[in-house]
């Protein structure tokens, strides 16, 4: 295997996974996302090269990854969360298939359970939500967005991953679709990380709740956030542990 | 903290996390799940008790966590997966909040991407999918199911965790509701562990195709799949290197 693409998890450093971790330690060359944890990044060897993603078209990535490779450097692509959710990792993937290059993905811990998690909500419940739908609030290209509507009729719980800079956008729609403008919601924003911020508000404020909120932040809508006021009562955060 | 609610990952034990092995090396008792790999059972301390769920019914298992923490044991639940996606979780840390037992969660790689990423499917990709749906194809509670016609309407990708013994029906449901018989898809069983198995076919057949497969099993269902004839071409998988 000469790249690894892999999960960094959701912010906590000590989230990644023990293979993730066993690529890293071993790797000539580090490409990762801005917003990795740096104690990940020093578990990278002394001598590796690192690059940053930050500022570097996708193209431009993928071309990076391939150059190394094919320099027998050992490659590992370290990316926020899991790479094939809203990772862009599939392009990377099919650029080293194309380049007949041999790669290996190694998933990591999504925000999608974790950040919810952090404050204290199990996404899906018992009697509360079987059912989940995900989705980018904001998309890399202009020709799409999300059907709001159609979406606010789905039952269980509700994730938006990026949302944050359309929030009130986003919640206007799926109010004006008729979801119950009581469903409790919370943004975790920097969830896992020590600077965590948490705003649980009814649908129907959590925009001008949250707006201030810095990114990365998900949005969680759906009966399985008022869990939150017990799970997350006062004991120490995962995060405090590390 | 005496409760650790671990995920131990999609099977692979290379997946856990780097906090969550951590944990289970430092506990006094194990309450694992059934399918978790006899490897991360191992790697616990060797005089620590070990019990299996199952068997055990949810408010039992909920008990020996509490009666574990109040005797002061560092108590570790390796649960498959992520604990709280479908994990049943939120009952436990309930249970534990409720009985003021300090816990952590530590969240786990979900089968959701990553058993799919074993089969070559990114979940999400640029102009595929930037939605997911996720659905329990079976419940623990016969009032509930879920609404087959409102999910077929649903852009993206769709993904059905233990849905095996019900694909003919779920697969049935979803074409009456006007998917597109043609859509691809695949059956993922025992994702990441070295049994793996996957059946890929167009929704119309993949029930017929895939009704022999060993659980668990994960149904994905959406045109990310199509990706896989060139994710999934001869090169090494991810389970190989372990």
């Amino acid at each position: 295997v000469n790249v690894g693409l892999v999960g960094a998890g959701p912010g906590d450093p000590g989230l990644i996974t023990v293979r993730g971790l066993e690529l890293l330690r071993a790797c000539d060359v580090l490409v990762h996302d801005r917003l990795v944890a740096p104690e990940l990044l020093d578990e990278a060897p002394p001598h590796a090269v690192r690059v940053s993603r930050e500022g570097l078209s996708q193209e431009s990535v993928n071309d990076l990854l391939v150059d190394y490779a094919r320099l027998r450097q050992r490659v590992v692509r370290l990316k926020g969360g899991d790479p094939f959710l809203f990772g862009r990792g599939g392009e990377e993937a099919l650029a080293l298939a194309r380049a007949g290059i041999p790669f290996e993905v190694v998933p990591g811990v999504s925000a999608l359970t974790a950040v919810p998690a952090a404050a204290g909500i199990p996404i899906t419940h018992r009697r509360l939500a079987a059912q989940i739908t995900v989705v980018a609030g904001r998309t890399e290209h202009a020709d799409f967005d999300a059907d709001w509507h159609a979406i606010a009729d789905q039952p269980g719980t509700l994730v938006v991953f990026m949302g944050l800079a359309r929030l009130g956008e986003i919640t206007a729609a799926l109010l004006e679709a008729g979801k119950d403008p009581d469903t409790p919601a919370a943004v975790i924003a920097r969830g896992t990380r020590p600077d965590q911020h948490v705003v649980r508000a009814p649908l129907r404020s959590i925009a001008q709740r949250a707006e201030r909120l810095p990114p990365p932040a998900l949005l969680v809508v759906g009966h399985v956030v008022s869990l939150s006021e017990i799970l997350d009562a006062p004991r120490p955060a995962a995060a405090a542990h590390r």
